[in-house]
């Protein structure tokens, strides 16, 4: 048993998010909800101290202006320094060429542990949109071709997540069904899972399984969540209820995932 | 039968919000559960490929910058180049030269299909204020008038909206009478609002009706909020339950509007 | 009997919020359900204009930048000159430089009339962290000794909230021991404490009851909420609603403060 959530409700680890302006009450109320403690800050005059302390670094694309890509770099920097896990989640990456062009700056730039994307995103990112045109259906066969294909240009852990999840380092793959529709109607769904992946890599090294466990964690929460709400304004909070209320032993009862190798049916 | 939701809940229009930092969550929220996809993005760099791709565009200042004004020009011109329909919410107009010169500017810049304003912003905005003074109770007589001459100075459609909402493109004019006073303990309610009116236009071309569909339905959502939430933590989110689950049928069945020409009693 | 609410939800005072971009919405849901009108402005252009329209203005630095800071000295010498109380909310001082050195300019710049921050950013604030490294247990003695230090140092009064809440004007103190543990649950609950502090001080000269008044309803509407609401999801929204049902009636029932001079055993 890896008992991620216990050890993030013990260690509590400060999750230091720059992060869009959409997102950021309901990333810090989930990370609160998971057992984390949030800060966010954006100054490039304080960044770089910011990330120094903290446990783990989320990059969030989604409202990119060029003072946020510059405090981004500054932080992702500092945080390779500290030896912290930088995460990085490619919000609309292929909608416009800036926040293409930002995403692969930072990648050039910061060691990245760790990209949580939909499909779209991560093929864009991976400069495959024209061959994975298509792919949103996620067939299973078509989604470990665009992994294995994606990891070959970007070479950092991925998670790509969507009615099914897949998250692969390179070598490993898991292929999560957990999660629920209801995701997809709220703002920040995806965002606030990329924090949630940076809480678990805070509190474990081996990213494959960190990341893993995140996601499972997250599906788990969102299906208690729907069982007890229908509609999305009460789906939304009952998320953060389920987030703070799901076990490890919840987790290891209900968690639905299968391992196997990349480039291998599952 | 327009059935407005239909289209849009088919359509899913991407709508692109260049708003205030108050409101971008619940605007973003609120915007899916009427079933569009919200885009923020406020970079110079960005805005005018993101209003290029869009299906409507929303300007609101309630905390605006003078880099958030050059994007919001840009962006216009982007969505008057595309044909996209661009929606003006003049938050707090009056209340500081900035923001009234601001608008003024974007109204001069871009072409815009319709504003979405309390009396006092309107008024404000047409240069009216000295006039209407104590126009806030919205007598019916006096609106009429105000409507008139503000849409003679602005020459927008305009929706007027507060415990009556009026709607002109300077020959109809609709009178509505659905929603409730909890909405005036939301913050954002009127925001969101002017984003949804821009998901109307995003899948209507006749301005008028489209954007008395979008105040019917609003109101609507909101009556049938305060028929299950009568405390305002518990109304802001039940107010996104009803925008997901209000159909077609429930407008046509409960919208209370009272069309006839601009100028003429009601 | 001081009937604060009454008086604010009367008045409805106007309070000029310069905060982070994490609470803004919550901030604002806060002040309307306590009866203020809340207002959102940063920009240099404007802020002079909206501090001298205002009732009362508040300073957070939860997501400061080099701008927001020069708006925040603008926005305190406009309150100053227009004779409005000013509550500044040092978050995360002593976490980074920026931040310590933007509070304590701010400080020397504009005439704060209270400070609300836990006892660690308060700590900071007085440069005494060394002196408190342990105190965050709050034992009551190391506390009067903490109120006493920081006082003579910044010379302002001072709200110390936590697990007990402690003001002082340097003269009187007041230890309450309303509140509820959810409130270290959900994001921006101390910042909306500062501004429901702000709202107090709009209708009330005394500042000391003003801020004891602000504190003891505010750890009341907790208490019934977390009455009701035992997940921080739901807490979050019940302490909305909670913020709007609490009268000046339940306060005087509910409020468990302890009056007494600084300096003094309590």
């Amino acid at each position: 048993m890896t008992r991620f959530l216990e050890r993030i409700r013990t260690q509590k680890p400060l999750i230091h998010n720059i992060t869009n302006v959409v997102v950021t009450n309901f990333t810090a109320n989930g990370l609160y909800a998971a057992g984390a403690s949030p800060v966010m800050a954006n100054a490039k005059e304080e960044v770089e101290e910011m990330a120094s302390i903290a446990n783990a670094l989320v990059l969030n694309i989604g409202t990119l202006s060029s003072e946020q890509v510059e405090s981004m770099i500054i932080a992702g920097k500092a945080a390779n320094k500290a030896g912290i896990p930088v995460v990085l989640d490619p919000v609309g990456v292929g909608a416009t060429s800036f926040r293409t062009e930002s995403a692969r700056t930072i990648l050039e730039q910061v060691n990245v542990s760790a990209i949580r994307g939909n499909v779209g995103e991560i093929a864009n990112l991976a400069g495959l949109s024209a061959q994975v045109r298509g792919v949103d259906s996620m067939g299973e066969f078509d989604m470990d071709e665009l992994l294995s294909m994606a990891y070959k240009k970007i070479q950092v852990p991925l998670a790509v997540t969507g009615e099914l999840d897949f998250i692969t380092d390179g070598k490993e793959k898991a292929v999560i069904s957990n999660g629920h529709p209801l995701l997809t109607k709220v703002t920040g769904a995806g965002c606030l899972l990329s924090s949630v992946v940076a809480a678990f890599l805070a509190v474990e090294k081996d990213v494959f399984h960190a990341v893993t466990g995140a996601v499972c964690y997250y599906g788990i929460a969102a299906e208690e969540a729907a069982s007890k709400a229908k509609l999305p304004g009460d789906f939304q909070i009952e998320l953060l209820n389920q987030l703070y209320a799901v076990s490890d032993d919840l987790i290891a009862e209900k968690s639905r995932s299968v391992l196997g190798k990349l480039g291998s049916d599952l």
